[in-house]
């Protein structure tokens, strides 16, 4: 890692598969931070490429993954991850020897499982998981900052190469991310607890409001500031992404909502009978994550994650 | 309402009992708005009565809520939800003749069954309740601008005086809140759903990610941003307030979890048995109340909240 504190760029062509929120927000990053030689984009939507181009995260944009990828060190696989196995497909034949491969999404052990088959030898596939992101989706919604002090999950297989991973861990680290490396089945067990089930039970509660009868729409709208809305935001992310996270991190998912809904069940059955001393000490438990989130400033410590007040 | 445009305070002297968010909220709001003679202020513990004086959101503090609500034109018990009733009985033969009585309970038909019975002739209960707060609580806690924009809802009993309801209002009003009256019972079911459920949820979230043995705390925390920190922050709240909650809008409660267990069950199923389209539909249809909540000017359109970044 001679070339830490270098500014020549870390890789010298890139190629963004999928141009969302991430793929957006690491073509701003990298000019920002001068990271990339050339940054080449590619989504299947042409609305998508014309929004690419004309913001700027990207310096040209190509109709084709395959074409996208041709003579790229760095490829970024930035879709749902349901469709990572058709686009690893797609590609292979056309990748450099030695280029990296690397992707972005929420689950690790079905993309290695659908992604690693299709690359050939002499290509470094080493999966990651940046930790970031909104409620927002598409090429209008990335932004240079969105990386920076989140952590960004490297997967690599035993067999990849060290330089490969250091390097790719150069490129997070100048986005701003803390890198850190973890077992595939390891990760998605992880973000089964902070990020998968958190997301399920969000879109059930929002769910839940608009289904209901007795209580009006307009009334879940106007009255959601007494703590509705923070679910609404993280169920407002995109539909496609989700779906693909919960089918392919089934095991997982599924284990940490049974554990979910056993202490749903305990806590309800202390409302039922009235037990004041059960919930008051599950209620007091809590309170020391939040104080750890903070000093490990993962979440600001503004009351209302600082939401600006509106003007009077 | 002749004197809406009046520049003279709403209420002459106003008695806080309890002195946590909510109050020290008020007392700061009437001060920088003019709509209180006089703001006397009362809480059980000595340190709480003397932040209060030395932050100046009251002008004296008494040492017993019987001496603070002596010769107050306005009452607002401030205190958890399961402590209302003994307040009320303390205070009810020191109350003035024509004072108007009010609360600011999450729950309010159990308030009101608790309250009213004690409370003389000549005096007007008007049970209300501001939909704001942040996870913070203590006189500390408190700011002038926290009802800004936020709902307070009136629940005022049939024989209530009109005068005395529209008063309050206007004092509520004066603080920058809107102002609706709803019957209690209905009250209770939209705040169960609204509220008491997504904080129990929350709640619960926070306590399955605590007792796994498989993820460590260290990586909750580290990895929170995903999601997961959301959810700690409304399950970092009052412990006490939250326990009172729960145990005095049971039956709502209990209603509206029952509906978020089917739900949840039947995300659950469709993720076992791989069915993709029903969690596409489902998870489609919840963007749209997000939407709703940005335009009724209930949450901010930035994404993350508009989380401050931190710096590099």
């Amino acid at each position: 890692m001679t070339d830490g504190e270098d500014s020549r760029p870390v890789f010298g062509r890139v190629a963004l598969i999928g141009l969302g929120l991430i793929a957006s927000s690491m073509g701003h990053a990298m000019k920002a931070q001068g990271l990339a030689g050339e940054i080449v984009g590619h989504a299947q939507s042409e609305a998508s490429r014309a929004a690419a181009l004309e913001i700027g995260f990207v310096d040209r944009v190509a109709a084709t993954a395959a074409e996208a990828v041709a003579g790229a060190d760095l490829v970024v696989l930035a879709v749902p991850v349901g469709a990572m196995g058709a686009v690893a497909a797609e590609i292979a034949p056309h990748l450099a020897q030695g280029a990296t491969v690397t992707d972005v999404g929420s689950v690790k052990q079905a993309v290695i499982e659908a992604v690693a088959p299709h690359l050939p030898a002499g290509v470094h596939f080493v999966p990651s998981h940046p930790l970031a992101g909104t409620e927002q989706s598409g090429p209008r919604s990335g932004f240079a900052t969105l990386f920076v002090n989140r952590w960004w999950l490297l997967c690599p297989a035993e067999d990849a190469a060290p330089e490969a991973v250091a390097r790719l861990r150069r490129l997070y680290e100048g986005m701003g991310a803390n890198v850190d490396t973890m077992e595939p089945a390891h990760h998605d067990l992880v973000l089964a607890v902070v990020s998968h089930t958190p997301h399920l039970i969000a879109y059930t509660m929002v769910g839940v409001a608009d289904h209901l009868r007795r209580v009006s729409q307009q009334e879940v709208i106007k009255y959601s500031a007494s703590g509705f809305r923070d679910f609404t935001r993280i169920a407002a992310s995109d539909p496609v992404m989700w779906r693909d996270v919960f089918l392919t991190n089934k095991e997982a998912t599924l284990d940490i909502l049974g554990r979910f809904t056993e202490e749903l069940f305990m806590l309800q059955r202390a409302i039922r009978m009235g037990d004041g001393q059960q919930l008051h000490d599950y209620f007091s438990r809590t309170r020391a994550i939040r104080r750890g989130i903070i000093e490990a400033g993962q979440d600001t410590a503004a009351p209302d994650f600082g939401r600006s007040k509106p003007a009077t």
